[in-house]
């Protein structure tokens, strides 16, 4: 994936969780240095409606809207963030 | 939870999700660091049978034998960890 192209796509990512990628609300997984390939996995099923429960119906809601590029590029871009948030 | 409880518990999620909560292989996820509330919703998700795809399998069969405390004391345990891996 494109990790130029997938910042410009997660600003709406952001809001939840965090412009770093590390969440502000307890119930949402952090992003940061995750694993490419785990993101992309964890995207597409939620595009593919196989994760419920927590808070997955709005996961659902916004992974529906992407295209496989676009969860391409954001999966690399969560992957090149520092996991510690860059402190 | 008690993250002490929980790492006598973590022998066998350090098999894929590493000694130190960074997954080896790429496919699965990182877990140092991560928000407790979070793993706490993803493990009863799983154990509930409400994620599929991806290595989702492997994980409703880890998860059914835990009980509420064991994933609560996971998931303090996990969330203890660096999430740079202490590097």
């Amino acid at each position: 994936g494109d990790a130029e192209a997938g910042k410009a796509k997660a600003a709406v990512c952001a809001a939840c969780h965090g412009q770093n990628g590390l969440a502000q609300i307890p119930t949402y997984p952090n992003l940061a240095g995750q694993n490419e390939q785990y993101l992309v996995s964890a995207l597409k099923a939620y595009k593919n409606k196989q994760r419920s429960g927590g808070q997955a119906a709005i996961m659902q809601g916004q992974a529906a809207a992407l295209s496989d590029t676009d969860i391409a590029n954001l999966a690399a871009y969560y992957a090149s963030l520092p996991a510690d948030g860059g402190k």
